[in-house]
């Protein structure tokens, strides 16, 4: 009966227009430019509970609620909250207090160039995976990888041709040599620091989710990554908005089934 | 006003004794003998959302209500959801539904002969940081390492004499040259996979955290970690139940600032 009744909602949401959005990104130079050009406000009365950093901004963009959520600045450093334990802990909370009907994680990545990847260049994840989860026990060890696919949108990927790669996802800014093993074997085009924890807890509660992100750096190129990411930072986070508005543009109007 | 608020809060907190304990534990074999000594029952209809697989036990010992949280078995693949994620998730999701007065992270650590760890020794953490978050850019670098301390029980020291040490954090079973090095400038005498997620929640919703940690296997040891751990992880969840056991007692009708 349950299962039934499963079924039976799963189909009206994949048949009704898609109303409300999640956007999860984690850094605020990349969700700044969001805001503004979507003209979102943000949350005075906060919907996550009181002490943490977490921001909602919002607002209505054509046909669609558009939720952005910004983990924001540790509240010891002033840094903002990068990285798998915070990108987890705002998805599972902003799907509870706002049950969206597709979650977006758009953000920067670095780019591998040996899979085509160039800076500023937007990809669409196709899955996700993690690099840093190393647990060799057999079961565990696929446990620790955490290989989830992003939802298929085969309409959205010929109308808006993005690139499309595997995204792989750790908690180091950098890559060790067993880092880029795993990546290796993940088969990845891009690495960034949220994704696959992003994609765990949309998985856990069942909520439909794609990946969009946006090159800042080449990981296998010669410049060092910290300074790479943060010479390109600004300017990518321009493409990614770009990106962004063709994809919810693309997405309004439609039900899930035809994206 | 806010804030006068909250210190008059935490001083009622402070002072009256302590009654609802938040046990996280990562593992089924380190939770059931737990849930057994103390005769917990598992909820039927469970204070977490739909399909998690999350398990909560409950039950009362002397004046304290124990809420032992397990977060079960991968849905996929059927192995004990482990790790900093996993933890993050189950702990915000506990303390939103349970409003614990403290917590205790209890389980099964790697231990440094160098530090003076041996199997099946019981430590109580003095602070907490992650091994395996390397973001090299000021601040970040920081935020990475997500440094926090224990709640201070220095009482609880004196009566049981655990040993007192550092503990590291971080999602892989075995350890890179990286994660060495992080571990040594950590200073740890242990590591887990799960305790500086924790501590990070409890930090972000101001609830006060212990971590009990019992060695299955000697990090800077002859064996390779995997075997040794799997070989100890019954006997020394046993010497962990009686720790934990010992550190309820010691709570049991006692406020915070007796610890």
């Amino acid at each position: 009966m349950a299962s039934d009744g499963d079924k039976s909602d799963d189909a009206i949401v994949q048949n009704r227009p898609i109303s409300t959005i999640l956007l999860i990104i984690a850094m605020q130079t990349e969700a700044l430019p969001l805001v503004n050009k979507f003209q979102l406000t943000e949350d005075l009365d906060s919907v996550f509970p009181k002490g943490v950093p977490w921001i909602r901004y919002h607002g209505v963009y054509k046909d669609l609620n558009i939720n952005l959520i910004w983990p924001g600045k540790d509240l010891a450093l002033g840094v903002d909250s990068v990285g798998t334990v915070s990108a987890a802990l705002v998805t599972y909370a902003s799907i509870q207090a706002l049950k969206p009907d597709l979650i977006i994680n758009a953000g920067t990545a670095g780019g591998f160039k040996a899979k085509g990847a160039g800076i500023s260049d937007v990809f669409l994840a196709s899955e996700c995976a993690f690099h840093d989860r190393r647990i060799p026990i057999p079961v565990f060890d696929m446990y620790g990888v955490g290989l989830r696919q992003a939802f298929s949108t085969p309409n959205l990927v010929k109308e808006l041709n993005p690139k499309v790669g595997k995204l792989s996802t750790g908690d180091s800014l950098d890559m060790s040599t067993q880092d880029e093993a795993s990546i290796t074997a993940n088969e990845a085009s891009i690495k960034d620091m949220e994704g696959a924890a992003v994609a765990y807890v949309a998985d856990l509660l069942k909520v439909p989710v794609i990946f969009v992100k946006a090159v800042t750096d080449i990981v296998d190129g010669e410049k060092p990554t910290a300074e790479e990411f943060l010479q390109n930072l600004a300017a990518v986070s321009a493409a990614l908005d770009q990106a962004i508005t063709q994809v919810l543009d693309f997405i309004n109007g439609k039900c899930l089934s035809e994206l």
